[in-house]
């Protein structure tokens, strides 16, 4: 048996930046999740009760109305209504989409992209040019494009371990498709579903039109993957097949919205706040259970299970419930513009917008100093199976408060069914799984529990990363 | 800000046992599972065109054929049948159970426990007792339980972790809770199903009368969730309620059945085996996606994922599917016998049969030489997620095989869902997701690989673990 071996001494110091105290807090933490927590009933009401829950839309300020009042019942030091203009679009009469090849009609299953414009009462018909990426696009060029339906068919790369590293590579095509394809003179979009799944769900999601003139947008609408496989079959028969859509969506004034915040003061430290959030917003095609009802309910239930704990919070935490990240993130905005106003410290702000699935660990956006702290806490989730603390990016909601010296981070759940319901219409409650998204909240939880504990570093890289 | 923080300075040895070749292989053996795997093809064949495979059925009888046809496809050295008489059991006619209490009838959700005997054209009716464990049963004694219905109401432990474990603190209940009860004269017994959720399934599995005479067995079977929790309120409402249950199930004569064996015969080491495997059998009342349907097509694909990726064994590798695992392990058995017989030395053995949902890693059965060795590869597995490497239990179907030299291992997926559906008419295909049976797949077939390239150490404990 020849083995290479590489055996490497090392001298590692652990600093284990956590006591007995907490271990107890923890799994206190965690039991009141899995037996007492309320994450599960809101997000019920919130699916099913309201539905999905579109920026500017009746079931948006639904939402908001029903959270404000379920976090004034929580016994918090205040709860309130930040004021926020949002875009509002709506998808009009559900969407037709058909392949005519041969004297034969094959429909197909399609969505608006999210700010896309109308195709107009008699919808569009063209012939379809079929593309990977904006490169090849571009060596198609005018002549073999305008006039023509574009249609994108670059699927998610499936054997990348993260989906969202997959929804990555692909998620161009989606927002910036109809912008690049305007230009050679396109007259519509055909996006795949940002999908792993063979299925006949189209997954909607924000687009652009960039500094395109009116004059110049042209409609985008996604296709399901089992379409776009068919699609794409059908061009390789018959190159001059015709592709029709119509499709009957507007855009109207912004309107009035809110984000929706509940806040317990700090009794030690009340000027150092951390905030938990998720968005309040969804897509309007199922009842945006995972994408973000789940980052709502977790987060409200954050500063429930701590109540529940019996833990006084030193800190000043907010629960936030961002308005309008899907197509505008003008919550996340206005929220952070305040705070600034306001000269609010903000030392740690947690986002959970991956889904409600079985958590996994954190991404932190930070200095190495808080970092380093942020491990020393690491063995303290492992009877949790919370496994993943890395260094990476946060959530949408949360960046714009980013500083030097504060810690960001993001819920990263398992991620290998999220894409199979995101801004789709299978996007609902029964795909939530009441102990994945419990222990969702506990795992959160524990973490801002640390933050109020131990706070964070006010100087930045004080300290480098020991490894 | 006061912390507390215990600093602890360790001089580790840490073995990296492996190199850049097999961080390279381990790539391209997710990449292949991810990209062109074949498990969810099988399990798709084996959920829908067969459906439930409880042992003696003949769906059991075509499980055997078709997987070993599907084995013959993939070019290994050899695919055999192995003669194991297993037992047979029917559940007959569909279950039917209501309460009765103040001459009104409500109907509850029950099925056969497997191994129990029927109620007799008449079913059984009478008062029900309320238990929660075995001493509260004892506690009652004759006087209380003699002529009544036992109703075993002791639910899974939300706040363990781990649902396995849960399960594992509840299930004495099925599988003993009639041996018990007849012996304080109970007429019958009812049993809350094995399932955190509160749902309408119930849940079957094994149960035994131990040895009892004929005439003192009584029947049992399984209660929903829900209506385990109905019952025990009305019973709050009522004690003198009647239950009264019907169930025509029968024990037959043993039948005879096969394990399906397939071999690649190692290219150094033919005399040393590695084994990975599932059972082919499954309760009735779903098709036995997840147990254990999912376990059975990635052993398949482990040998297959190898072949794809161009490695060639050094030690003779088998996919072994089981039969009979649920309710008498008579295949495990006789594959130990048969292995025993012949001298077989099996160094290595890999059961999957915890549910097709996302790897987590696995548990191993060995020695502390085995284990530090399999320590070293742990950061191998890092990129995928898998994370889960502790000592403990591995499989029903691989423990007959232990010795103080082998290894054996159980994967651990996720296990929020897996009580969900175990034993119940919604384990189904559409409950597995592909990706993560892909993934569990290339994650057995990682481990395999290793193990197959390095061996095991022949010498128990010659080296103890570092820590």
């Amino acid at each position: 048996m020849k083995i290479k071996v590489f055996t490497l001494i090392l001298c590692v110091v652990f600093s284990f930046g956590f006591t007995q105290t907490d271990e107890k807090a923890l799994k206190d933490i965690y039991k009141t999740s899995l037996t007492n927590g309320k994450s599960y009933d809101w997000l019920e009401h919130l699916s099913n009760a309201i539905g999905g829950r579109l920026s500017g839309s009746k079931n948006a300020e639904l939402a908001v109305q029903y959270t404000k009042a379920e976090l004034e019942k929580l016994g918090l030091d205040k709860v309130w209504l930040q004021p926020v203009m949002v875009p509002k679009w709506e998808r009009g009469e559900k969407e037709m989409a058909y392949i005519e090849s041969s004297g034969s009609i094959t429909k197909v299953n399609i969505c608006a992209l999210g700010g896309s414009i109308a195709t107009g009462e008699d919808g569009i018909k063209a012939q379809v040019i079929e593309v990977k990426d904006f490169k090849e696009l571009e060596g198609l060029g005018k002549a073999k494009v305008k006039g023509k339906i574009v249609f994108y068919n670059r699927p998610m790369q499936a054997d990348l371990i993260s989906t969202f590293d997959a929804y990555g590579g692909c998620v161009n095509q989606r927002y910036a498709g109809a912008m690049e394809a305007s230009k050679y003179g396109a007259t519509g979009v055909i996006v795949r579903s940002m999908n792993l799944r063979d299925d006949d769900y189209p997954h909607t999601g924000s687009m652009s039109y960039g500094d395109l003139l009116v004059s110049q947008r042209i409609p985008s609408a996604a296709i399901s993957t089992n379409d776009a496989n068919l699609l794409s079959d059908a061009l390789k028969q018959d190159t001059n097949l015709q592709f029709y859509f119509k499709q009957s969506c507007k855009q109207f004034e912004d309107v009035q919205s809110y984000n929706v915040i509940g806040e317990i003061t700090g009794s030690e430290f009340p000027d150092e706040y951390i905030i938990v959030g998720g968005h309040l917003d969804s897509w309007d095609l199922g009842d945006g259970a995972h994408d973000d009802g789940a980052g709502v309910v977790q987060s409200m239930d954050v500063l429930r299970l701590l109540k529940e704990s019996g833990i006084i919070p030193k800190r000043s935490l907010r629960v936030v419930l961002f308005m309008n990240e899907e197509n505008g993130l003008r919550g996340a905005t206005e929220y952070a513009r305040v705070a600034k106003e306001k000269n609010e410290n903000h030392i740690f702000a947690l986002e959970s917008d991956a889904g409600g699935f079985t958590p996994r660990g954190f991404s932190f956006a930070t200095n190495d100093t808080n970092f380093n702290q942020i491990l020393g806490w690491k063995a303290l989730f492992k009877p949790y199976l919370i496994h993943y603390f890395e260094k990476g990016g946060s959530g949408a909601d949360v960046g714009p408060l980013k500083s030097e010296t504060n810690v960001l981070a993001g819920l990263r759940p398992d991620s290998q069914r999220y894409f199979d319901h995101h801004h789709a219409a299978n996007d609902t409650f029964e795909h939530v799984n009441k102990r994945e998204l419990e222990l969702g909240a506990a795992t959160m939880t524990s973490l801002v529990y640390l933050f109020d504990k131990y706070g964070v570093n006010p100087v930045p890289n004080s300290n480098k990363i020991k490894d």
